[in-house]
């Protein structure tokens, strides 16, 4: 089974754990969110895919869900030190070892889908990881902030700021021009199943999204297209989510997501047991739904989740 | 008192801890070899430089002579985890973050000599230190490695060779082509003394000698020209001096560095008490020259020999 999920950070990489236990022998293609990508000390950061990396290559933090585990902070203090900054990024030093190689490599001239991949021959995540794009992409946000209105990186938004203030609008920067990196279409041409995993769906599968092409070639792939709702009970399980619906005018809701992707796109969507109240209103907007269990407590709760996905998906298909 | 000293790595950087302590007063410009420096892994790493400012600045690992305190090799493990090398330099995590602190330097477009000033505003050295250049300068040392004659860069030869293979030649590539850096003439300009410690005849004092304009700088300065011999009893004191001098034809022995170094360009030469017998030698050659305690066992011996020097110095003024 060829399946294919656009992935964000920490909820897609955990789903995807769920999603290898669950078809352990499927051939699984990764299209990871490189809107959060971030220049930090002159290095290259790529935190969406590092995190699908380190949860599938068995080095990250469980508990926290992003960066190493056993990680250390020489460096960042060290920067500290130097007054050199910004010091709201938790770079650890195993971690700034990853983005010493990317730079490295795509300094060299190496595009970031070849860097992945070079990168994923350590961590051997059972999955092909590929980029979105090869092209630059930030995904920024607007705000005001002490009455003014400003656009910052997402990574700003989320990490300094903590979402604490409104998001005004969320721009994909560089996106119109962008290219799927090589090996996403055909990717998507040879799927049997595309997944949507509980990931932020604006700012994480909304960015993938937004890279021209990507979205025509899942519509003309042919196949079950199945998401899961990660919003339960009328708020995200966990990040901001409701914060980047705001701001594109989508309410903080099961049923919302699922017709904000649309039936154009998306065949079936997954809704949480709490939610059995959303399915009939996404089923009148023509998409194939079910209310199961989506909270990923444990590798156990999370294949239960993407066996739901693909049976619905089979349903679907049939 | 205006002094001038020319400073290779360890033995530069210690004589400069003990010349402070001999005159606290003194106005210290060091002019620093970057022909040792490197590019690792996209990273530049100018070893001299940083060895002179972690040891004036209280940063330096003390039993090694070089590298940080309380050091450790997160990034370096991961590196080597990654297949990613050379592993053969002993990159630490604090001392990485130097190296990336200058490079995003360099990249914004600021010159070494800038980003000098940029670390050393941390560090607070306690004397003014130039690089010897802006431009790029890398000594290249060919050995023979299994019957074929290669050119490598002299770090490895000395860090991963570990000199273990005669040097055929030495050769600061780059450095025909190379400007002294700002500060470095007007320094030599205005300075009282100039100090050569000792340092490394070849790959250290003589690759600043190498840049245009330096030596010329000092012959016409006009004033006392002081060094201090690396060797002692026929063999260096540490590091590879002998392999070096025997590259460029030179007997290993404290009277023919000062022949090399030439009496158009030193007046005073200190020789260690092991090497009495060197001193008329010397001073026929035309170099005012005395036989002294020069172990830099601790502060105080070092002291003693700065001392020394600039009492020669005075003596030659005289």
């Amino acid at each position: 089974m060829r399946i294919v999920v656009l992935a964000g950070g920490i909820g897609g990489a955990r789903f995807l754990r769920g999603l290898k236990a669950a078809a352990p022998d499927a051939d699984i293609t990764v299209i990871g969110n490189t809107g959060d990508d971030i220049h930090l000390f002159g290095l290259k950061v790529c935190p969406d895919l590092d995190t699908v990396m380190y949860t599938l290559g068995g080095g990250i933090n469980e508990e926290q869900g992003w960066g190493r585990t056993g990680e250390t902070f020489q460096v960042k203090d060290e920067l500290k030190a130097y007054g050199v900054g910004p010091d709201w990024f938790g770079l650890g030093d195993r971690d700034f070892a990853t983005h010493i190689v990317r730079t490295q490599m795509l300094g060299a001239g190496y595009p970031l889908s070849a860097v992945t991949e070079a990168l994923c021959e350590r961590w051997q995540p059972g999955v092909r990881l590929l980029p979105m794009t090869d092209d630059r992409v930030e995904t920024h946000v607007a705000v005001d902030l002490d009455g003014e209105r400003r656009a910052v990186h997402f990574q700003e938004y989320w990490v300094r700021l903590r979402a604490s203030v409104d998001a005004l609008a969320v721009v994909p920067v560089g996106a119109e021009q962008s290219k799927p990196a090589p090996g996403v279409l055909e990717a998507l041409a040879e799927a049997e199943v595309v997944l949507f995993p509980p990931s932020n769906p604006v700012v994480s599968i909304g960015t993938i999204l937004a890279v021209p092409g990507i979205r025509e070639a899942i519509a003309e792939a042919g196949v079950p297209v199945v998401g899961l709702s990660p919003i339960v009970g009328g708020a995200p399980v966990r990040g901001m989510a409701d914060k980047m619906l705001s701001a594109i005018g989508v309410e903080t809701a099961a049923a919302a997501v699922a017709e904000h992707y649309g039936s154009g796109l998306l065949d079936g969507w997954l809704v949480d047991s709490a939610d059995t109240g959303a399915v009939a209103e996404v089923e009148a907007a023509g998409i194939r739904c079910r209310a199961v269990p989506l909270m990923m407590t444990d590798l156990d709760a999370t294949a239960a989740m993407a066996r739901e996905a693909l049976a619905l998906a089979e349903e679907v298909r049939a």
